[in-house]
């Protein structure tokens, strides 16, 4: 067991993880709290534990610098050193984003996607950054069990040569419930204030929506959740 | 038209109502945005709108005025002032909310609330305030379109006789899928970290749950949203 005081240079490094050009640049992030540091072990995606207390499993640090490292106002007493995973394979299953900029709206989406089988998330240009604390605590350990891939998505959706693509343009789309479910799926949904881009919307042929008795609309997590799980009987895989 | 100074008595008052004690003393609320604002004058629950600029129909107010009034980062440059409704009837599908505290969720469940035909939200102790400026603004105007009534739970659920009344508690509930769904329907929901309180559990028979292929467990603004959309041919009413 290590003490690491806060001056120690690998809390400085740590801390150096709350931006998120440094987590690109070192392919790692921070998770605060014990249920995300569980979730992450059990993913096998966990470098290293710390915590305040003496604790077997982790690098005791002291409080001041744990505050140096967490985002929360109450302080956590137990934060995870993260590795991002590099996979590329495709799900038969897709969830694909468009420029989603608020962090519980695509946290909450890879909670919704693992719980029906979205297993890989696709992010576009403009999307918020996937590591950010607020998505990592929304996501509820979603994010350890998901494999993403950004890319330019009018470039990405039309290498989907063997997926049925839906977008979400409700002027153009059939209703959820009239749509082709067997096969593999991605599902296209765009960005908050204006849905899918003019761009991205040109690449696909498709779209679908939720009927709804009242000319309301939907929050996006609540719409793309809704519709992965209309497809949730397709294409299941472990 | 009449222009006001941020000194004024009048804008004092209507600074107040950023405290819920003020807001539920007065009966009235703010909203922010010129959306809100016209979602709000077709409610017909509009008192007056403010302004930056000269416009009709507006009172015009200073900037400095308008940042006493608002809460988002970007100043906003129409504002309205709103009265609540008392309405007390119940509608065929009753969401009932036991302890939502996240604002976020609050407004989400209310948008989706609409959407699906639960046109009377019942309130529990240790709910977060629908007034809120975060929930209103997450509401997207559903909750000018919204009954809501606040009670203790614990005696307001067996009022319910002619109602099928749904908890959501998960140790015990049947698949949504196998669920009745004709008749009138009552949807309860829990507290985001801790779901149903004992209590309120006591006094639910029935409980339904979704479907999941996999253990993960779902946001309380999906999961109710998923729900009320299960819901959505049963009893409907304009």
């Amino acid at each position: 067991m290590e003490i690491l005081s806060d001056n120690n240079q690998k809390i400085k490094e740590l801390a150096k993880l709350n931006m998120s050009k440094y987590r690109k640049e070192m392919k790692m992030f921070l998770v605060e709290g014990a249920h995300l540091v569980n979730e992450a072990r059990l993913a096998n995606v966990l470098i290293e534990a710390f915590s305040i207390d003496t604790k077997e499993g982790y690098t005791k640090i002291s409080e001041k610098a744990m505050k140096k490292l967490c985002h929360t106002d109450t302080l956590v007493s137990e934060i995870g050193l993260c590795k991002m995973l590099d996979k590329n394979e495709l799900s038969n299953k897709i969830l694909i984003l468009d420029a989603i900029q608020d962090p519980g709206n695509l946290g909450s989406l890879m909670r919704s996607a693992k719980a029906f089988g979205f297993n890989t998330i696709v992010l576009g240009k403009g999307s918020c950054d996937i590591y950010n604390d607020k998505v990592i605590r929304s996501s509820q350990g979603a994010i350890f069990k998901l494999n993403f891939i950004t890319s330019d998505l009018v470039e990405f959706i039309p290498t989907l040569k063997d997926y049925l693509v839906y977008g979400t343009n409700v002027r153009k789309g059939i209703s959820v419930s009239d749509c082709k479910k067997n096969g593999k799926i991605a599902l296209v949904l765009g960005n908050e204030g204006n849905g899918i881009s003019d761009k991205v919307d040109s690449v696909i042929e498709n779209n679908i929506y939720i009927p709804l008795e009242n000319v309301e609309s939907l929050n996006v997590t609540v719409a793309g959740s809704i519709l992965m799980y209309e497809f949730r009987g397709a294409n299941n895989e472990k």
